[in-house]
């Protein structure tokens, strides 16, 4: 089969034609429709410390947003058919560790995840576990069917356990509008948000961030409307109950807090270049704020919620606008360099070689 | 003022000018710009043994679902000022109980209940607590905002604990559809359910229940098409993650268990005439299950729930065609007829003497 | 190897010689340690309607409750190794359901039970799905170890959900002292209960409730005590806020609700041999109670609570004197006797043959 | 009557005459029977930063952990009749601003502190307001009663939200000894924790430590038995469940991070002087981990779980131990200096002027 393989620890990768892989008896054998490009394979492409220190081995194929069709189940499967169309949860688990027995897989302690440590799906096919399988609805658009994964990143932000329903009626702040960023802000209306802000200085995403359904779109470093006091005037003085932390800036680590009302809750998702500075009394302690750290998404529970937002025809609209290119992906490389200069939001790939 | 009053124990009350009420340092006095009829009153009104057991005395005023402009407020009030629209949560509580010291205000044990044990608001003016005026958004229609403490039942209903994700991306039954569970179907249709199922016999109100937005509106009496089954086979085998009861019913009780997924719960808010028996192995014990008792709504965290359902238009629309009536107050007599008829599901009253 | 084998469907089991079991992949061999005897085994012994209807096949080997040694691993095992000492989670589950995928493994729609569906334990080797497999405390006496699975039963019905901690302060019912009634007490105690109050009508249960550290142990049937009133007296007129239902019986399930306070919950473990007829409005909803079926334990995180309990001296006392009769295996005829004639509260199997 | 009184912005304060304080229609006034010194009266006392900021006005009577028995009762109040024993609850609230409407009174937008604010208990006599006044057991020693409230901080450090039982069979790091962290220790243990860590570089608090049931007490300066390393060794290589931090020194910060078990949790109460800085990729994001911080106790979930507590014999002989000096209140000034020289734990102080 045709693939994109990391054959050095160095930037790139190349097409080239490998054994079509099998299915272990748990496993499923999937054809590639689509695939997509996150930014976990930014960092593999362009081979940053990250990925220097993560990627396992070489030769490897990269690529875990992916929709397949089952072409092969291994014998053990019971949960799915040839012909059924997946996607992957990328978190590849043992199954029996602490974090897998307590509900908490997402974290499994001998975690595997796809296109970093195990062969992924920049390919024309691929293997995944029956756990990971995830059966989509047929007549779903591959396209977005691909971007499951990260919209489950968004849905976990906002949702982090498994009880919480102060979105519905509650007023939320997503700080940077990246893919997940935007996602974030389609589902906090969609799970019943009274107001949303989102702070982004870039106007391509800023503009997305309006059409996905944000009430107020603050530049961060704009100083005619600084953005905590914009949104205090805007929630009755309150703040927000809800911040999502996309940015991975101090600066916005600090506004997430700062914006939130007492008792409200901050999850982070975007990861920090260093190590920062917070005013532990005033962001966390005096503020009764609660804080979660986010990683992955909850298997499945999270999946399930995407589920439901996909059954809706108006958020499939607003997923569609977050994709702002489709490129075969045998253009991969020039595709890279779209998200690199930010002239992108969402790259899907096509199934043509 | 004018006001209706019940002057005798037994059916009905008469318009009569009485003085105006004062507030106390900690109440404001409103003047009622809207209100609207809820169970309950229908069944003072009749004087049925419900009514006879729980109204403590005469003369009263009955009513308690209104919207009013403050103006006038106790000295001790500091959230209200006059001019300020409001509305009212019915349930007058102690504070100091153990319910009320641990989150539960609305089980209060010495609640009083408005229009019940103390005057209401069939007239031109009432007293409230401070704690009791709901302020609302000042451009929000007096008749919508008069139906918000129905709204907080269907709210209560579908999340009846601090915390609850399963609404969103879930499937949901709603047995009996009152105003109440037309307006759970909306709540739970805004809230991000995948699919929501209603049961209703009654023509009118199965109509108004596919506007609400239920994908299936099923009459369990139809043998052609099975409630439980259709159910089941439209969640993939599994049945509804949510049910809620509004009912009241032995036969709706028994369907939402049957249709309910393992692990899944069942909020029972419709009130039986008897003592019903159940399967409780089945439908509780090897199930899984979790059932929540509702009783009113939740102080105040429903109601900033609703605040936020109440700030989308398109919600708002769909309330709106739950008032199938609006008449002047002084018709009270016979708005109380279309309800026992079942010729009307939410009847608004304007504040014409 | 010898095994007490069920070779016909009907009463009684054999002792036979039959061929050691061999571990799959991801399975592993146990050498028996301790057995123990759950009400689920008597109902197969004397085959019983529920047994039945659940027994599929014979021959078949009883038994679930155990503690053993490994002393083979198949080749994909990696948490566990020769010499382990390990106890059985009954509950064979297929991993990739709904339930299993969303936190709810112990109701999985394909769940195997270890000596109803498949060969037990009453046996001298056994084999165990590595995810069943439970890693012990080398130094717990394998008497105690065994009984884990009913252990969990009662921390399960304290702790129903993943986030509750009502039972701390708090006032506790339990009604029906059989093993695990016995257990929840003891349970109650050692979470920080306030004050924990039982129903038994047996004297040796009774006593041994005591023992547990009930603060009362009522009979439900002495007319001079009546339990509910008793309850709200020692409860500040409040009644308890967490009842535990293990009597199965329509009189004790009526109980639970009376002596519950607005707003606490009930958990049902109790099977009932009849449906039973409640009053709702009382006992759910105006209460606004809530309720939770109880059907095994949770997939792990009740080990894992388990297991700081057996961390504890005192603890573990307590669980000694629950086991009332230690028998060689080869007496398991006798001792089914024992617990159908109520002189038995726990009977541990020693593994001589 | 004769109090402390601060009489000038500045040091110390004085014992004067002063009238007798008159409760208003829904205040109790209450005899001092004991009292005791916090943290935040040696802040007040010494007249640090902190002192200067928060003081409102002067003269003023600090103080705020007391027992008292009720002499006088306003009109309006009908949970407490004189004679009865109580304890203070020292915030202060509006009771109808968004935090008190949603469960979150202790963090109300309008608090005033007893002590800080108003005049506190450091008197023969004090009003409280009758929400403030906690019932309790007439028979428990008024030193221990006076301590109720950092208890309270303790238990709600350990389970700061409304549903929490991570603590039953877990691990439990406390980091810092003082009282808080004292009383944390012992309520872990009585809530089942597995085993409970602590940190702690003063001798006489390390020895403490150990009497309230550490497993074991680290002293985190201590090159030879580092605790990170420690604490993985004795937990399976995994981390604690649970940390809560109480020293508020960012090495403790960073430390309990280090220790917890990837999807742990850790409470934030110490407070820092300055800006910490945290890896937050590390500490929180690829951890998963969840931050509360905490301020105050669940008012009165917490004081709930407290009289619980307070109702084990075992219990009150550790805080009895806790509780290193007993002295008359007219030797305020002196027991003041045994606590800045860290000589005490937890001082008491008797009615005697």
């Amino acid at each position: 089969m045709q693939a994109f393989v990391k054959t050095e620890r160095g930037p790139g990768a190349e097409i080239r034609t490998v054994p079509e892989p099998k299915p272990a008896d748990d496993e499923v054998l999937i054809r590639v429709l689509a695939s997509s490009i996150c930014g976990t394979d930014v960092h593999i492409w362009v081979w940053n410390e990250w990925a220097q220190a993560h990627v396992s081995h070489v030769p490897m194929i990269p690529g875990h947003e992916v929709c397949g069709e089952v072409v092969e189940v291994g014998k053990r499967v019971r949960s799915l058919r040839v012909g059924d169309r997946v996607s992957a949860e990328t978190h590849i688990v043992d199954g029996t560790c602490y974090q897998c027995r307590t509900g908490k897989m997402h974290i499994c302690e001998n975690v595997q995840v796809l296109g970093v440590h195990r062969n992924g799906v920049f390919a024309e096919f691929a293997v995944l576990p029956e756990l990971n399988a995830w059966k989509n609805d047929p007549h779903l658009d591959p396209a977005l069917a691909s971007i499951q994964e990260p919209l489950g990143n968004a849905v976990h932000s906002l949702l982090p356990e498994e009880n919480l329903e102060d979105i519905a009626g509650g007023t939320v702040l997503v700080s940077g509008c990246g893919p997940i960023g935007l996602l974030a802000i389609a589902v906090a209306r969609t799970l019943g948000a009274r107001r949303v802000f989102a702070t982004e200085v870039n106007p391509l995403r800023a503009s997305l961030a309006k059409k996905m359904g944000a009430d107020r779109v603050l530049d961060p470093t704009d100083p005619n409307t600084p953005a905590v006091k914009t949104i205090r005037e805007e929630t009755e003085g309150r703040g927000v109950d809800v911040a999502v932390e996309m940015a991975g800036h101090p600066a916005a680590l600090k506004l997430a807090f700062d914006a939130l009302t007492p008792g409200g809750r901050v999850s982070l998702l975007g990861l920090f270049d260093h190590d920062v500075s917070l005013n532990f009394n005033d962001a966390v302690i005096f503020k009764a704020a609660k804080v979660h750290g986010i990683y992955g998404r909850r298997m499945f529970e999270t999946w399930f919620q995407v589920k439901g937002l996909l059954a809706d025809a108006a958020f499939r609209e607003k997923m569609n606008q977050i994709i702002t290119h489709r490129v075969p992906i045998r253009d991969l490389p020039s595709a890279m360099g779209l998200i690199e200069s930010m002239q992108a939001a969402k790259v899907s790939l096509e199934a043509r070689w």
